[in-house]
């Protein structure tokens, strides 16, 4: 496509990811978007169209969430793509924007989840007629993905340790996550096995929150208080091809191409990255991200970790949100919320988790079945 | 917004809307997309983006059904508006084009319902809590409708029969429709008792099904088989107000105001269209449409059905497919196969239930929850 505007985050605003047991989903919708108007210093009635990325809240939840603000009358589209969800909502509202459709857009992400591994559902022949015996399934997959990467590269549970050690110490400075404490690595190895060799505490968590961004174009940047944040790489990719039975094919393939894509629209290379929100599912997605994104070669994830090069003081700070691992992972808002986290960073405005001198920001977010999302942003 | 390119419909097409007891989603949704793609003589390899509208079907279904029709990496995204999700998969593939974001996309809606009324949600604070023995929620929202009208302008019983008498006649006439039996007044007033004084002739059935558009940029239309039929309206609008308790204000307000939007685009008045599908989910809510569509005046809408104005002979042609109400009610399928059937009408396709030189076509979907699509087709 040809882009007809340039895309800004003007606003962005999240609640705690947390049980939340005693809230609804729609006093968590309602404070996120509240929260991003005004972190951007406007008034509803500014917002000219409304993404909102959910996966099981059911019918017309956005427009449940989005009444609480304001009956404005704009479209409200609600958008699914698993755990991607959220990042579809903000590709949405950036090509809404880049394309001149409008000015101002709305990605709104929320989820309210029970504890427990997530719902699979019996009308996906992909996941129907499990043994309940059988671990929960996203957890499964990724020991698969452990094993093979294991296999190939030696990759080590200690390095996913690793990750999980990270993750939770950024949370611990990051008071929108749901957990608050540090681990050690023996904490991390010694918790509740999950699927072999996958620990709890190498499982991100089921999580309720929700997180908002408003996309605006140039000149709609005019007059506000904060600097923009301009969007400069926006990928969605579905699958391409079956990967033939190779566990690695689908968390390598679509996630790869995402990121070249995002990259050549953004004319930068990985290397100018300061800070990366990417979808650590489980400690050894992170690992093989690093791969994906091109922070480091192909099968070198785990000395990534390993030598420190993903932590706040290294080459490239890999969520310093604590990422999904311990930020926490409410679905649909998992996307929205990586934007949040990055326009602070480059904003200067992450307090005790700052990278200092963020120029560069990358948001990676991958949905089981298909979609994968990745944008860059810069200040 | 400013509209940088023209949209076109170059190809569309549908299953057989029923029961489908025998056939997954998939299935429903392949046919559909290749029906539309043989329709537009071209290959899967064209759609640059996918918009998937459904309600029920669990997470990444676009992606589930596409991936039988090829894996080509484009972004797909499942979107979910109630009852008006196919019109807002067909809203978005409109945008794509009209913007420049992408020469030519998909629009599918697919829904594979089980028989009895719709479930409601249990997350949806506005229809939990309904006692058991209570009418279903749908049925009995628009008996309070009709009984509104009724004081209001005299609507009467016999003139929401012979709306149902029309459109099981030109269903009997659609090879695609769920129903091809005809009815008459008196089968329609004596049918079983749903919610007093709608009877199960007044209420659109659950069905399955699936339906799809492609569009296309001028460009795109060139050494097609067949002619294009160009968009040249498309508005999508969520609820403003709150009606203070006024029965007809939910379905009047943002009815009217998506149409009056539909009307300003495409500089047409009302009178100048040939053919509408509308929203028939139920008897009463076709007379209101007539009026929030301006085919008639305010409150004339039972005399309009009444006087056959709205017959395949009359004024303007409405429901030739069968509508909801004898075409049957996939949710998220309904809005794009609407797009089918006004397409294939402005093309002289629809055979024995063809309306003489149709030149402009009106398509018109809601969503319980908050949403209207209204889009106006011409040839």
């Amino acid at each position: 496509m040809t882009r007809k505007e340039e895309a800004y985050v003007i606003g962005a605003g999240m609640t705690v990811f947390g049980r939340h047991e005693d809230r609804s989903l729609e006093s968590l919708g309602v404070e996120a978007v509240r929260s991003a108007l005004a972190d951007a210093g406007m008034d509803y009635s500014e917002i000219e169209i409304a993404f909102c990325g959910h996966v099981l809240q059911g019918t017309t939840a956005g427009q449940r969430v989005l009444q609480g603000v304001g009956l404005s009358g704009i479209p409200i589209i609600n958008v699914e793509n698993a755990c991607a969800s959220g990042s579809t909502a903000f590709f949405q509202a950036v090509m809404a924007v880049e394309t001149g459709m409008v000015d101002v857009a709305l990605a709104l992400g929320f989820e309210r989840m029970a504890r427990g591994p997530i719902p699979t559902d019996p009308r996906d022949s992909r996941t129907a007629e499990r043994p309940k015996s059988a671990p929960p399934m996203m957890p499964a997959m990724f020991a698969e993905v452990f094993k093979a990467h294991s296999r190939k590269y030696g990759t080590r549970v200690e390095q996913m340790a690793m990750v999980s050690v990270k993750n939770h110490e950024n949370a611990a400075l990051n008071p929108k996550a749901q957990y608050g404490h540090r681990v050690n690595r023996e904490e991390v190895i010694t918790a509740r096995m999950v699927a072999e060799p996958l620990t709890l505490l190498m499982c991100c968590p089921t999580s309720s929150g929700a997180a908002a961004a408003i996309v605006a174009n140039r000149s709609r940047t005019q007059g506000r208080a904060k600097a923009p944040v301009a969007v400069i790489a926006a990928a969605l990719e579905s699958e391409r091809g079956a990967g033939a039975g190779d566990p690695l094919y689908g968390i390598t393939e679509i996630n790869t191409r995402a990121a070249n894509k995002a990259y050549e629209q953004a004319g930068i290379r990985p290397d100018a990255l300061n800070v990366v929100e990417l979808h650590d599912c489980f400690a050894i997605a992170e690992i093989v991200h690093y791969e994906n994104l091109g922070l480091c070669e192909r099968g070198e994830g785990g000395k990534f970790i390993e030598a420190g090069l993903s932590a706040r003081t290294g080459k490239v700070a890999v969520s310093t949100s604590g990422g999904l691992l311990a930020k926490g992972h409410p679905l649909g808002a998992t996307g929205v919320a990586q934007v949040v986290e990055v326009v602070e960073q480059l904003r200067g405005e992450s307090g005790p988790r700052q990278v200092p001198n963020a120029k560069y920001g990358l948001i990676h977010c991958q949905g089981f079945g298909g979609a994968v999302g990745v944008h860059i942003l810069t200040i």
